[in-house]
């Protein structure tokens, strides 16, 4: 039982940062190595990392394959803030802005491709169902950025739609790099479905707490504005299911500050935490959370894998639950 | 030794039309099934399928592989669409036109993924140098991309910087689209290379008679308004090409037209066109065009392949190249 979590990081970094995604025309290239460069937790490789240590002790065969999902994971990020007119990402200029839209549309879709080519670091025989799980989980994510698109113009949202679209755009992203460490290190089918559904899970459960710290977070802890997804009218499962539990004088309060468009951010906050404490959101929300959390683990229990390995797997998920920003 | 055009082109429409491609949302999906019923020659797979059938009576199995450089080739005009803001496409309005640009850049990125769902229709064994190969190629597009998008906005280009632009944009998908073909038929590496190179070639003469059509076609048959490239001041070989040569003064015209912002069309059309003769600018064109066409068919010759349908494939390329349109 050996897996260091910082040293993988370390690993992953490094080839992150010494790979040659490509040099000519640099307008293409220069944004991929950008936007990678600007940290993020590496979470999903290292969940593949983790998946394939489940079942083999040899995670470096598991390292370029989970690159994958991490340069996934960036392109989208890279396409999102263009249709989302995003100008910071991790405190720094989004590709957009720093180059332009054209630039950021072509370098995302020759990160899109990029992230096949660190697929095909998997052994030969394993490539087919890589790939197609892979492509599943894809278009998956972009349906979940259209349905979140899609829900920026709707009267009412209900939380069933609500998780089924976080489930798509970032909850299937955790299932997959999951999965593809558990095929990696050579998992029987139903253990690596079962851990599928284990990221799925925790994944709606992450979001869920994202949603949470937004607005009962501590601002030293949290490190953005606190409130900042309620200044923007952003469709959260708190708002949401504020909506669709406020009596008529609270809807008429929350209508109010949603459609006004000159506002005291401070005050909008405090009005619209108000009406959540009101109607008890902040419990509604962590029940739910909690449930996601707790039908994931049920998942991860049912993984035929060494018990210790998937203790380790649960730790390193539950201080991911127990982030403070 | 038969092998059906028409009817490979019908079926691979058949497969196109009847393919489900996803359903929601259908702001992802109806896009992808609006591009591709747009029509358009199905030039790659059918080259994808006769370079199968070089190798392999039994064209079938190349049918839905070659499907993938369709998509591909789709995915690449709706995003280049955006970069271009162009409104219409063969006649039609361009998805983001239709819909809006961020739908064209969600339904795009689907589209890319959904080509490697094609792709995976190849035999398992062949599948990792068919999506290595592919990536390779699908850089490149993108990179071409970048190159025209930079040419726009640069003073001079060199005849050897279009030529290398062109290849990347247009001339190595349709050498990817023959390779692909050969791997599924299972040529030997070197035909599979040969026949790469020849669709390299004949792509890049495609693209100089495209250039040449545009101001040299006869108005009834290219279906588009002659000298539409003069009008936007496209760089193409022509321009570039009179611009590298032009003495002082017709140097001192054509730059007065590339700025002039207000002007009637059919003056500029004439005057360029006159500057065109001066310099000699179509038999140059043609000679370089010819030079590559030739290029690649000695490269064809090289394959190792039934002679009677190396004719064959050599013959529909030549139909190709005879288009007037």
């Amino acid at each position: 039982m050996s897996f260091d979590i910082q040293k993988t990081i370390e690993k992953l970094n490094h080839e992150i940062s010494t790979y040659n995604f490509g040099e000519n025309p640099n307008e293409l290239y220069d944004p991929i190595e950008y936007i990678l460069s600007l940290g993020g937790k590496r979470i999903r490789p290292l969940l593949t990392c983790l998946g394939s240590y489940l079942f083999d002790d040899d995670v470096e065969k598991a390292i370029m394959p989970s690159l994958g999902v991490e340069v996934f994971h960036n392109f989208s990020l890279m396409h999102d803030d263009i249709m989302d007119k995003a100008p910071l990402r991790r405190g720094k200029e989004t590709v957009h802005t720093k180059w332009n839209d054209n630039i950021a549309i072509l370098s995302g879709d020759a990160m899109l491709v990029k992230s096949y080519d660190f697929l095909l670091k998997v052994a030969p025989t394993l490539l087919p169902e890589v790939i197609q799980e892979f492509n599943k989980c894809a278009c998956e994510v972009c349906e979940g950025q259209q349905f979140d698109m899609n829900f920026e113009t709707l009267e009412t949202v209900t939380e069933g739609e609500y998780i089924e679209m976080i489930k798509l755009k970032t909850a299937v992203l955790l299932g997959f790099a999951l999965k593809l460490g558990a095929i990696i290190g050579g998992a029987d089918k139903e253990s690596a479905e079962n851990l599928y559904k284990f990221g799925v899970n925790i994944g709606i459960g992450f979001q869920l707490k994202d949603d949470l710290l937004d607005v009962f977070g501590e601002q030293s802890k949290v490190g953005k504005q606190v409130g900042g997804d309620i200044i923007s009218n952003k469709k959260t499962y708190l708002l949401i299911q504020a909506l669709n539990l406020a009596n008529t004088e609270q809807k008429a309060i929350l209508d109010e500050w949603i459609s006004k468009t000159e506002f005291d951010a401070t005050e909008k906050v405090k009005a619209i935490t108000q009406i959540y404490h009101e109607i008890g959101i902040k419990a509604l929300a962590e029940q739910k959370m909690n449930e996601y959390f707790d039908g994931g683990f049920a998942y991860l229990e049912k993984v035929e894998a060494n018990q210790e390995k998937k203790a380790f797997l649960a730790e390193f998920s539950k201080s991911l639950i127990n982030r403070e920003k």
